[in-house]
């Protein structure tokens, strides 16, 4: 099946850009992870290149330092034959607003096909969106949202489960400061499973029982019954002004360990978006054992999905350029 | 017509480096422009990728900070086929003189085809060129010269009037520090262009109508009748000891605004290299201005002309070693 | 002669790694030498692209700056038609052990196929290497091992003078932090040269004399009679805490000059793995000596042996799983 009749299936994905998770449909998204699949085992061979994006530029433009993501992007955009410019901006040091557009339009005058954002500021990476002509992927913006990241746990768990359908799901720590998880309930949402979100006071945004979860601030409570337990980060770095918990408290009351981790089913999955603090949100001996945490497998799983976004988004690109060339005539 | 063919050509740029704008005669200058005008096209389709450098190395060696001007030569070697290295040197820790020189044998040890210089220190370029037995470009040294600048200059101008032969251009603001303002100013006057020079004392460089270029200190004045206003950046950094002007001040003076533009002619165009200082140098309405303003377009044309430069460094290096080889039989 | 054939050599180089050239056999340090002989002319030529390792992902994970060694890698690994991933992470600003770890198995999850590791902890590349799937190869650990120089040295001296058997050998300088000294003690030894060390006492590490060397604390002594005379980089950041020579007290002992050197052979080569401290380890006119430095030639063959290696370390790693997947059936 070629690319074209990928994405002309029903329910493909067929926006331009990837700026979030929020407003897909359930066929949008399984068209993604399906599409994910086969790059797994592109990644596991030998030769991992394909020519799908060959003649096609990507720029990584992150104005966040993230190495990892930053090296699953390029990789995933290398695989396909694409030329792949890494542009590191500290946003610190620039001024805020028409700088960020400045930015945007100097690189979107370079004629790139994708422009992957990352940015600290929720937001900023829809604004540039809508200012550029080529597709946009975000890479993560402020506390809003991370869609790469919720497509490759959805992915991991698809494939260790079967489906995402029926699951129980806690979502446990920084959820404030957490576009991985805004993504997430989103996504978990949008596909069937059930979602509890686990933290502290502090840590657990307002009003986000309209998001259809259920909270806890008690992990034996919120774990109770889990198919899935998704650990995310301290973002201590973006606590600025509010209270930060001591790592060793935290630590009692939100690390995951046996003990707390016994509430949850028998088999449940431990799962963690890296980088992982351990002896903090984590104990060690649980990040590392083989039979339930997937930790690894969600970053192998990153880069086949990465792909899968960017051949989708180079396809839409093209199909438009076409049409915009036919209305032309 | 072959690559071959084009260098070929009578009044084509033969030369083994591109240090400065200085000294080329008006065919070698529009014999680049001309190879640059297929480039804009490539650049605007889908398929980017030409296959003239595939085998070949460029190493951009960047001894001060440009993300932008980085970008723009690595995304035209890098659509060319070539293998391209970055190599930022923070120049600051380095010590002077023979260090410069060790790098650059270093590099050269490498077999790089292409080399892109940006140095702090004018004449710098000049010096590592005499040294290695690859292709130089300078990408900027010091206050003394900028050669693509001026080319994508002149290329942006030429798509909008047709020509740059009578017209008359003003070059705005900080001229001491500006190896934009200095090979420009080569380059117009080679092509028949008029060129004022509008700054405040402090930001004028002496004995500078020997280039055959009018002053002002006036902006109403320096901008009547002009077809071009081309602002600079208010360049800081450079200043260290001498005056530096308050940006309300400057912006005051010397901003481009609605008001000072009426002197020049009703469609004169807007051009500034980038990055601005939105408020200070220029007003940010005007700088958006699409009839008017053509910053855009200069980024544009930046990777157009970084690949007809390279192109055609490249060619003279294939038909230099082509000669040395036969000599050798 | 096919890789598959040359790998398939007797005495070829068949480890799946290369973390140090302690315990390789003669034949096997020769094989990589043999092989990197064919990437100098390569290399010398316009087209210095191969397609080996086409399809495959080369990932330079560097904790400590080195543009020039990381350089050498990236170029070797795009000649060979690999994507290149580069990697830096500021060591200092990681926590340690575990930590190390989680970044190794983050990359491993990405399936790269060769990891390129710069450690500044002796040891450092091993533990890592245990832990991929991939090959590794050490750009560096520590004060322990930098198998590639030491190649590299070896090229550069068999190019020049057609054997290492029997040349006397003279490392001089700072031995006590130098992976260089250590690498090229083990690889000349090998091949039947015999090595001396100079050094301060300081400088000089215990127990050195097991290596089967021979030390001295007096240039003139050291230097007599040697065909080889390598200098080292004084390496003042690895110093902390102890005896920091003054240069102008290092150049008068230990800095090579023409007085010292006439203790040697007439036509002793002179080394320096680089980057140089010009008129402390060295006196700047006998570093560029045409004819008796071969400096930059160390660099040029450094690129080679690289490409040598990485060919070598593909081609095992291809029958290694080659072997793995008829073993299944």
């Amino acid at each position: 099946m070629t690319s074209a009749q990928r994405t002309a299936a029903p329910g493909g994905y067929r926006h331009r850009h990837l700026l979030g998770i929020e407003g897909l449909t359930a066929p949008e998204i399984i068209s993604l992870l399906d599409l994910s699949d086969g790059y797994v085992d592109l990644n596991r061979g030998s030769d991992k290149k394909k020519d799908l994006l060959v003649g096609r530029t990507v720029i990584n433009l992150f104005f966040e330092n993230s190495t990892r993501t930053r090296t699953s992007f390029e990789l995933a955009a290398k695989r396909l034959g694409a030329d792949v410019i890494n542009m590191s901006v500290a946003w610190s040091s620039i001024k805020k607003g028409e700088t960020l557009l400045d930015t945007a339009m100097t690189l979107n005058a370079m004629h790139p096909d994708v422009l992957v954002v990352r940015h600290p500021d929720s937001g900023a990476v829809q604004l540039l969106a809508e200012k550029v002509n080529c597709a946009v992927i975000n890479g993560g913006d402020g506390s809003h949202e991370h869609p790469t990241q919720a497509l490759l746990d959805a992915l991991t768990i698809r494939r260790r489960l079967g489906t995402l359908e029926g699951l129980l799901v806690a979502i446990c720590g920084d959820i404030t400061h957490s576009r991985v998880a805004r993504s997430n309930i989103h996504l978990l949402n949008t596909l069937g499973a059930r979602v509890r979100l686990i933290a502290p006071p502090t840590l657990m945004p307002g009003k986000v029982e309209r998001m259809g979860v259920e909270t806890f601030h008690d992990m034996r409570k919120g774990l109770k019954g889990c198919d899935i337990v998704m650990m995310l980060r301290l973002q201590t770095e973006r606590m600025q002004g509010s209270y930060v918990p001591s790592t060793r408290e935290y630590y009692h009351f939100f690390g995951l360990n046996q003990d707390k981790l016994q509430a949850a089913k028998p088999n449940a999955l431990i799962m963690h978006p890296g980088p992982m603090n351990r002896g903090v949100e984590i104990d060690s001996d649980l990040a590392d054992d083989i039979n339930r945490s997937v930790i690894r497998e969600q970053v192998e799983m990153g880069v086949a999905v990465r792909m899968a976004c960017l051949e989708t988004l180079n396809s839409n690109l093209m199909a438009a350029r076409l049409m915009q060339e036919q209305a032309c005539q």
